[in-house]
């Protein structure tokens, strides 16, 4: 179907590179209208109707309750941000958007929004400016890391299905230098890290550390996932309670970012002297270059963490490798690339 | 100065096109920090503070009052967004930032922030999906076009330095086609599009239409830039006050969006009543094309106006054309482009 775009229309043309342009601050002052536009998208379950076959703006705003011109005005948004695609009159879903927004799709992640858009992470970065002046959250001395927040079962149930490819591809480089037999799984949370070894390996039994009320989440998955036999629980605060001993292998997925370096060796010596000899960490972590500033996912991680934690951070490789060194492990391997994180694995 | 990146750390590589990402939604759920952080940068003066010479993340904290944590977090932001320069631990601005943020600059917008960032238009959009259900604002009945509503004073005052370069663009676009001796600018605001018409022509006497509160603005500008003793007041609503006749031109930039189509043409009606014979009305419009998803800053403006209005829009030219012909304008001219915008000229 033909576009309906007249061609005696002036086509807009951006002004030559060499001219100052306010184009960049006009882009991120409305910035904000994207993460409203894709929140309200999938509340509306929008991009389900259109996967449905609803095509026209009148047929989507049916389906979901709403405005003709509501919709109308979101979609166009939304086509002009890439989630959909626009022919004529006829809305379509963007590949991306047909495989992780369709609520109907095995893939659906919009339900990490709960999460990664709570009330109290909109109030957090909406005192960004008292964050700067205070170098850290100012949503409480604990930040986010505080006991049996209820934050940490959302999170659990809410990042579950974005965590499944990247357990695997952790699980599956983990393999390569050979299978553990003891497992222990820190700050589980949805526990998709350890099921994944779990899975890769019928000999593995995991143990998965992490707050009461959020292992429960994590057994769900393991017992929905045929592993809940090889899965055992260990609740409580991970820096004091005893996680046993002996482990082949112990996983720290997106754990240290929330403290500060000196925490952090701390807690790896306690890592340490739960390995068997030769036994390896696995630290999986947004993990920018020395630079700070790429790559941009990982990078821009940091902001994060200053909005949320009283002093964490997305540490480079570098300052990991440091951490493990101090902490008395023997060496640590060049970093893998896991998706938007790096994987390094120490040797105890 | 060289950059620190090892060579050794792995570069950051994205999937492959063809494999499916969830990388636009999880750029858009963070999309708003973008918005956070760029607005605490020029409450915190921070871009002020490196133009000073303050390179380092410790003397920018200095300077701005700030922790050293917190300013080194948000300049990485900044830099992965494309506002600063970063080499080795020294930022420095981009070159649109340098023009356009340094608070010392001529040419300082930073200001703007303060009306396209007010409260109540943050609140409006925290509320879209409520917006998109009803097809319209949601921040009570008359939305933003309530009469003396303290906030087009902001946005005169707000919005002033953004609109002296287009203003002046329109200006010279209009005297292509002939001086005008008496000028009606409506809904002025800030002032700068009459006034511009008034600098451009000596012979120009300007009538600024707008609420009383906002003329004194526009009054002070008009001072300012030397053309007060050509610069005439007409405090009131635009639709109802009596705003004079035998105009050569008037000025309609950036006001039928508030409206729905039958106001508009009624309101044009009034405006090709008030021109003299052969007359030309000016309308600058963020006018997308027919497929209203380009081009993207003029077609997502349409959202501002869902969120805001009770029943405005950013209309194509094609709707624009229709409203004048149906007002019973002879002839409208094909659209010029004014930097983002697109003026339509109709004569009487």
């Amino acid at each position: 179907m033909a576009t309906t775009v007249k061609p005696q229309q002036p086509t807009h043309t951006a002004m030559p590179p060499q001219q100052p342009t306010p184009e960049r601050f006009f882009n991120a002052i409305n910035a904000h209208q994207q993460t409203e536009a894709l929140k309200t998208a999938v509340d509306l379950e929008v991009f389900t109707a259109i996967a449905e076959g609803n095509a026209t703006a009148a047929a989507i705003a049916k389906r979901c309750g709403c405005a003709e011109r509501g919709v109308r005005t979101l979609c166009d948004f939304l086509t002009i941000h890439g989630f959909l695609t626009k022919d004529g009159t006829q809305y379509g879903l963007a590949p991306d958007t047909a495989v992780f927004l369709n609520g109907k799709s095995p893939a659906y992640i919009g339900g990490a929004m709960e999460f990664m858009l709570s009330p109290r992470s909109r109030e957090a970065f909406a005192k960004l400016t008292d964050v700067v002046r205070h170098g850290g959250t100012v949503m409480g001395e604990e930040g986010s890391t505080v006991a049996e927040n209820p934050e940490w079962v959302t999170f659990a149930r809410a990042m579950m299905p974005l965590m499944r490819m990247p357990s695997q591809l952790m699980a599956a480089e983990l393999r390569k230098s050979g299978e553990a037999q003891k497992v222990l799984d820190i700050a589980a949370g949805h526990g998709m890290y350890g099921i994944s070894v779990a899975k890769a390996n019928p000999a593995a039994q995991v143990y998965a550390a992490d707050w009461k009320n959020v292992l429960e989440v994590a057994k769900a998955n393991a017992q929905a996932m045929g592993v809940g036999d090889r899965h055992h629980l260990i609740p409580g605060n991970a820096f004091e309670t005893d996680c046993g001993s002996d482990y082949d292998l112990v996983l720290v997925p997106n754990f240290l970012h929330h403290f500060d370096v000196a925490t952090c060796t701390t807690f790896l010596k306690k890592v340490r002297a739960a390995l068997k000899p030769g036994g390896r960490v696995a630290i999986l972590e947004f993990m920018p270059n020395d630079d700070r500033v790429t790559p941009p996912t990982a990078a821009a991680f940091s902001m994060i963490m200053l909005v949320n934690t009283p002093s964490g951070d997305a540490y480079t490789f570098g300052e990991i490798e440091s951490m493990t060194k101090n902490a008395g492990f023997a060496r640590t391997e060049p970093p893998r690339e896991i998706g938007f994180s790096r994987l390094a694995i120490a040797y105890a």
